[in-house]
């Protein structure tokens, strides 16, 4: 297939506030046409604009707010080429399964088969919501030799949360020192993301020989995961310097394939010792870049340094969406 | 002395929130009357009400609405026993010192001398503002040999910075992952809160091998500092449960002498997944208790856990009042 | 009966924030004993600390823990002489009725019978969240003939959307400038409650010639609803310093009658020009006094001022818990 | 002059967060081109980057890292076109007369000369932060007869107080009902800018029957200023559905110039029935149009709504830029 060619996209889970963000930035990429928009039996037979609770601050594209919403029967979403889903994981899947099953491709931010052996957590530039790290990872194992320790704690917005989510009461004033599940999400997910894959490619190999241990915070910010991290080093720790010019440098492959969503700098590095701040820093490259400040030696490893990511672009339907141009132009899909 | 004496206290900066948040202590405290206030020479004159924009919860206090404010001259405090310090640290270095001169016994919140040598860190039931890993560390070198690294992560609440402080532009949906002077403050300090003195007892000497990383952020909160937690033991770690046990039992000599502040658990260990939270916790043990939760495994270090204090009480005020207490009790007040 | 008798006490809705609101009160309060705890089948059969997720800032009161929730069903409430209800709009009405139809004395937040021409809108003190406007009506009516016209905003806290209420998404750097339903229920309340009875004392009559414009938004406070309101009198207006006396001076019979949860002080008037503040000010007077300020003349209308209630006290379950000993005092309760 | 030669444009008060707010929008402006940035001696001989601590959530503009920054002296900005000043009002007074006296085309947001009877209040599209009231007035005057009461409660953004202006102590959790100065301009100002000019277009002469009482409120809300309206007309009221067409309806000359500032839509009338909220709906029209929502009888008075607008745009820099763009098309600017 043309890497040229506009492609059809469905939005499954379309009137939640993935769906929303998926709607927002695929009206505005010129690889995809919105053309079908799925949610649940209450929602579907009604237009976009009437079964929805707008919740985004960018206003609703004109073009889909008569597009009439359909239930999530993959038997519907025929002449659609890509299938983004922001359904929630109570019901992603079993309606995933079906849309793979139908042979459809599909784009997912629900956890549901993030580690399965055979289900690639993919990278093109980004990958998680705790995108740097893994980045930092990858630069520094390149270049430095591999990370053997790394501690993190979390500041996470609410929006991480979906709507309704986490509720004012809890949050307003407040922080709270649990994020459900996230934790162990966290820690086993870098390793699969760092990870290789089997020699015959059909299943992929975490990596073994990295500890990581995270706490995660919800913390009264709408937008923009704060992380504070402190690495260790197996080898010689490279000099604060080159750590900095490490992760200037990085580079993706999507931003080589001239990929819309991926942005021109990939991993900002700021020098400003009061930074990254999730008000200010969150939409760098359009949501898709990472910050990361405050890189200084630690006393107790080699390095800790504080990351921003915006959680629902970068962190969430932006990487889906730029997984989608990667495979598009890498000709996956077919 | 007798320790049963009503004590006269001043206040000096008596006017700014430290100052309040002493007169609102102090007014309940039955080991003190509150007999003197003294601020700038801006102030100094007026009576309290007139010179104050009260900005506590609770009523400004009768009785002290019409005590004249004086300015921070030692010759015009004859009579008071006691002299809290709630001055700010730009000018707390050559008032504090000429109240000393003066003989007077001055308890300080500000930070101009916390390091010298010959001024102790007084522990009484607690400490700084970052209390409960002092008190882990006291209670697991006693009972479970020393702690050899701690990596910790703050979620500091505003007040923490006094009064105008941190813009609210800078806060609202946001925050600050920087707090001036704060990380190298809080790891050095540790290490002389839990150090030994000389053995002629003229000087402090702080711990050696104890290595912290503290990583300090500002969040939308009021009142609270919540504290994320990661510790190594230098030998066999502890199980969970006994370290649970341990912070559980932990009892301070303040509590023993009956002092009027000491909470009736120094340390609350909270079993609910999602706690502390600072709203909810901030005020147990009349904002005296820490409370610890999420005491769980570390899969980097040993274990790992969630502290919360009120940095307003116990992480200042109240804890300069509970050390004047303990020092009169055991006749260091003359 | 007597009014000095211990009243058993029963919560229902004992689980969600206002019966938690009832327990904190009620375990303070001289006159109530909590004899039973009712809520959802869900919950029923549980010890109440573990059918619970605690939100209150004050601890559970340790002689609750133990108590075994019951559902709502009136057969199971044998013992009990007063019962308060938290239940929501949405079960209290049939509840509530069977209770009343088994002869139980029942004080409820829930908005079901309000407006029903037999039930009394009661204001011992108080009445509603939306207090002071009345008591300055009432004191206006008075001393200085009725009010005309009332065009009020209100800020509103969170928590009186209970739990969990409002979204954080949708409060935070965030209005909402709707409370759906809460407009015309404060338009009507306010004539019920300020109206008088039907010679033979059957039914309520509203006030006819009272004109009231109210516009409510929630805004990110968590407790304490603010008003902003503009009057008009029906004559000739009073002084601005007649006004601020007229208030000062109200008082009530549960006052009179040494109501344990009646405050000192009705109405606080302050006279500093940035008050009342929520924050500052829900907690005077135990969250039972109205705190009025801004009290000036508006160049529309009469005079304008600004007022602050602690919604979930003084105008939720606080308001019922002086009810019920206002009941008491007075003999209604057999 | 030709409205299509690019305007040289001078910022003053540069570093402040209006003057960068006016470099985000003239950076984005084909019109103008910034030419010099004015600042305090303090910063003056600095490149800009270095002189400011950007505080904007847009990346600061490549090109204006590196200009070097001036006093304010007006002999320093020869070339300059057009001057906009984003100078605090304390020094704004001194500074905008001498670049008057120099013959510059000053646009200011400082409240110093708005009510001087020789200086307009210029409304090309739009005028102060209170703007929608105004439009509706102008339409309502033009289609219904003059309006002759107002009563608005306002709830006010914290950027509106610049930095570091409010402190989060003050409203976090929190409302402050009064801010300084604010009710009384702002029942001046509204006057002023509907009223006419003497005949021979010498002085402004001010309304004289329309009566308005404002309440100021500052919000937990970081950008955008809500406003609750009621309004009575002095004739015969407009139905709901034709003052909902009026204000559609309503555009102005910039527009019909081409004013590259001018948004599509003046006024957006919202018919969701919880619109118009800050964070949703402040960015409509890039920051440059009002939203208007909940239109509806009023009980009291005729009709009453409640509006929205970006307070640091449409209220201050976007309309002096519109102002600028406005005089260029004109030929007013020579």
């Amino acid at each position: 297939m043309s890497s040229n060619r506009v492609l059809n996209a469905a939005v499954l889970g379309a009137t939640g506030t993935v769906g929303q963000r998926f709607i927002v930035l695929l009206s505005q990429n010129p690889m995809f046409k919105i053309h079908s928009l799925g949610a649940s039996e209450r929602s579907a037979g009604k237009p976009y604009a009437q079964a929805t609770r707008w919740k985004m601050s960018e206003q609703m594209p004109e073009n889909v707010r008569n597009i009439v919403v359909k239930s999530c029967d993959p038997a519907l979403y025929e002449g659609c080429d890509v299938v983004f889903s922001g359904l929630d994981a109570s019901v992603a899947g079993d309606v995933e399964k079906a849309f793979l099953e139908s042979e459809f491709a599909v784009f997912s931010n629900a956890k549901n088969y993030r580690m399965a052996e055979d289900v690639p957590l993919c990278v093109p530039v980004v990958n998680t919501d705790h995108y740097a790290v893994v980045a930092a990872q990858r630069a520094a194992r390149d270049k430095f030799g591999p990370i053997s320790r790394v501690i993190v704690t979390t500041l996470q917005a609410v929006s991480g949360a979906g709507y309704p989510g986490v509720a004012s009461l809890d949050i307003l004033d407040n922080i709270v020192p649990l994020i459900s599940g996230e934790e162990p999400k966290m820690e086993a997910e870098v390793l699969k993301i760092l990870g290789g894959v089997s020699s015959d490619a059909s299943v992929c190999s975490p990596l073994q020989d990295l500890r990581v241990s995270a706490t995660c915070n919800r913390v009264p910010v709408v937008d923009g995961h704060t992380e504070c991290v402190s690495l260790e080093f197996a080898g010689e720790p490279p000099s604060i310097d080159a750590i900095k010019q490490c992760l200037r440098e990085y580079t993706c492959e999507a931003q080589d394939l001239g990929c819309f969503s991926a942005p021109a700098q990939v991993i900002n590095v700021s020098e400003e010792e009061d930074r990254p701040q999730p008000r200010l820093d969150r939409n760098a490259g359009a949501g898709m870049s990472v910050t990361v400040g405050r890189i200084r030696p630690c006393p107790v490893f080699h390095v800790r340094f504080t990351l921003l990511v915006h959680n629902t672009i970068l962190g969430a339907a932006g990487a889906s969406i730029l997984n989608a141009e990667y495979a598009a132009k890498k000709g996956y899909i077919v």
